[in-house]
């Protein structure tokens, strides 16, 4: 089933509005576990830190547009060693992390009032930006029976019940960890391709794959957008700092956009970025860490009655059925924090539609914290 | 005379073409003095990086969307103490320069397509912006007879003759310097309020202004939106940090937007913003500098022959006739950059209908800088 402007108005981000809640429980002095939000609990590695320290004193003026030099270079770098991708720093941007590279997609790629298609659940801002924007979404369902993952059949149906000029997808995918496989990522693009639909490949959770290395749409065609961040793993969110590869056809319209809604990505996170990106070892022992509180959180909640996917691929989500407590995922999470001191997102931020019988719980805390809340939301719903 | 689609197309933005230029220049080893890009030269206070690099070893993580509450609670003090006006923390928005604050002032207020006027000369992002986003520019001529200063006449004229839902001006002016007077800016707030046109005040220049303190919107009305940045009174370009302020009527709608389409402003930036706020002393010394800059390069552009207006208000420019030495402003800014190694911008970048006759100094360098652009621009026109 298709959806389109029935359920794609703008809405809030409700994480925000849970978060903001538990915020001000802390104020009162309650103790809040945050399971809300999709961040790391940790600093990036030290040697970032250490970049970023050296260079303070120095005027962090505007860089070049699409960003320092160094940092397009050491990307280049990494799509060769990561993926065997040949990609040319001229056709990267950096950006304020993945926020603005939506942005700048949306409107270098496409006409006003194009249809773009996600999936459904999928990442809130993708609806809300389009809609923003006076794009028109189209929504195209994943199945908890298919671990959640898209498949190039989904999209073929969708789009011939209904058109669409665009598809934007995350692969591990945001609320669900679903993470497509390499044959599964390779039918995509050639859908795409047959279809003349511009495909938008969000890979911000690349590194966060458990079930081996993560798969770029680069590794197969060179017409993709890709777009990809150091918020997640390289424990970066507040540093605002991400980047996208475009194609060839787009390249020039985006840079003018780029040059005018946002001049350049912050200056400091640039240069640490670019430490970043020789840091792997410290965040893969990030890595190593959310595996484990996986585990624990995965099968904590299997036990207490939530429903969970076979398989959870990747990112640091694990997004349940919540049908055996509530059918307002919404009100539960209100009154889990309330009550529990969890914060955790309903899924009517992820599914306008089915989301009120779903809950996302991030699992990029510390260990104590994923201890802490199981005991929390084992009292809250067993009490 | 107001022009519309004939000269609001999506344009690059030729200051950054004419500054890759120039970084190209420098690579193969030749000196350039930058006038191009209108920041300042310094690092922030002493005690704006003090409070940045003791916050390096914690994990930046996003913020509350809106912004961390010191900033906004800081903000309100300043405008309290600064401008008089009662200003509450929840009605402001911590943005990513003042760049996402346009995105969000335009998305925020204004249905698609709607039509928003802009001076000519003006911010060449503002006519890009509007253009990227589908909404329709109008341009309102000011006038170098009248020191280029947006006068409430001018708006009712405009209007008059093809109306607008919305105005967005910059007082101090890029690339002009013009600054309303207190009287002038009085007689354009009740303009728009009598025309049902809702005012968006472009503060960022804000500090910088040679004839006495700096006017905000605020202390005339709470219906306009006021977008400042800590980027050039502050020397914190690269730190991507600014803010808005909101009226109610359009602030439910914008925070929604906030959190979809950036999450929050960079973290660092945000805290050493708040302690930026307490520097003022170190922002006048800075002020003090322009302001001997300013007159040096005036007095020796007037002897070479540019034309200026009479009063040159605030801001770091000088927006300077070239008509005695060229018909094509791009491309005696090219010429002046590979030949004399100064970097200039075009007027086309602000007034697409006469900008050719027209080229924008900077003066927020060193004096150094200044002294050696003066030289090598008298050995250019008068060789």
């Amino acid at each position: 089933m298709t959806e389109t402007s029935d359920t794609s108005g703008l809405r809030p981000f409700y994480a925000m509005a849970i978060n903001a809640r538990a915020r001000a429980l802390e104020d009162q002095g309650h103790s809040i576990c945050h399971l809300e939000i999709g961040e790391p609990g940790v600093a990036p590695a030290p040697e970032v830190r250490a970049a970023a320290a050296k260079m303070l004193d120095q005027p962090q003026g505007y860089t070049h547009f699409a960003g320092v030099p160094q940092l397009r270079a050491a990307l280049a770098d990494y799509y060769h060693s990561q993926h065997q991708a040949a990609v040319h720093p001229d056709s990267i941007i950096a950006t304020m992390g993945s926020s603005s590279g939506f942005i700048l997609a949306f409107l270098g790629t496409f006409g006003p009032g194009a249809r773009i298609a996600v999936t459904r659940p999928g990442y809130p801002a993708y609806l809300n930006t389009l809609s923003g924007l006076g794009f028109e979404a189209v929504e195209i369902p994943v199945q908890a029976a298919n671990n959640w993952r898209l498949t190039a059949e989904d999209i073929a149906t969708a789009h011939a019940r209904s058109p669409f000029e665009g598809l934007l997808f995350a692969s591990p995918a945001n609320p669900t960890g679903a993470a497509v496989t390499r044959e599964g990522l390779a039918e995509i693009v050639a859908t795409c391709a047959r279809l003349g639909v511009r495909l938008i490949s969000d890979e911000i959770y690349h590194g966060l794959d458990y079930r081996g290395p993560s798969v770029s749409a680069l590794e197969f065609t060179d017409q993709a957008i890709v777009i990809n961040s150091f918020s997640k793993y390289y424990c970066m969110t507040g540093w605002r700092i991400g980047w996208m590869v475009l194609p060839e056809a787009v390249l020039a319209r985006t840079q003018m956009l780029q040059q005018n809604l946002f001049i350049s990505a912050p200056t400091l996170s640039q240069h640490a970025a670019t430490v970043a990106l020789g840091a792997r070892a410290y965040a893969e022992e990030q890595k190593a860490h959310y595996a484990e509180n996986r585990k624990l959180l995965v099968s904590a909640l299997k036990q207490l009655g939530f429903g969970l996917a076979d398989e959870n691929d990747g990112a640091f989500y694990v997004y349940c059925d919540v049908s055996r407590f509530t059918d307002d995922s919404l009100s539960w999470c209100e009154a889990l924090v309330d009550q529990a001191g969890v914060a955790a997102t309903p899924g009517v931020d992820f599914d306008r539609l089915n989301g009120n019988r779903f809950v996302r719980f991030s699992f990029a805390g510390t260990r104590d914290t994923m201890e802490q809340a199981i005991e929390r939301i084992a009292g809250f719903v067993e009490p």
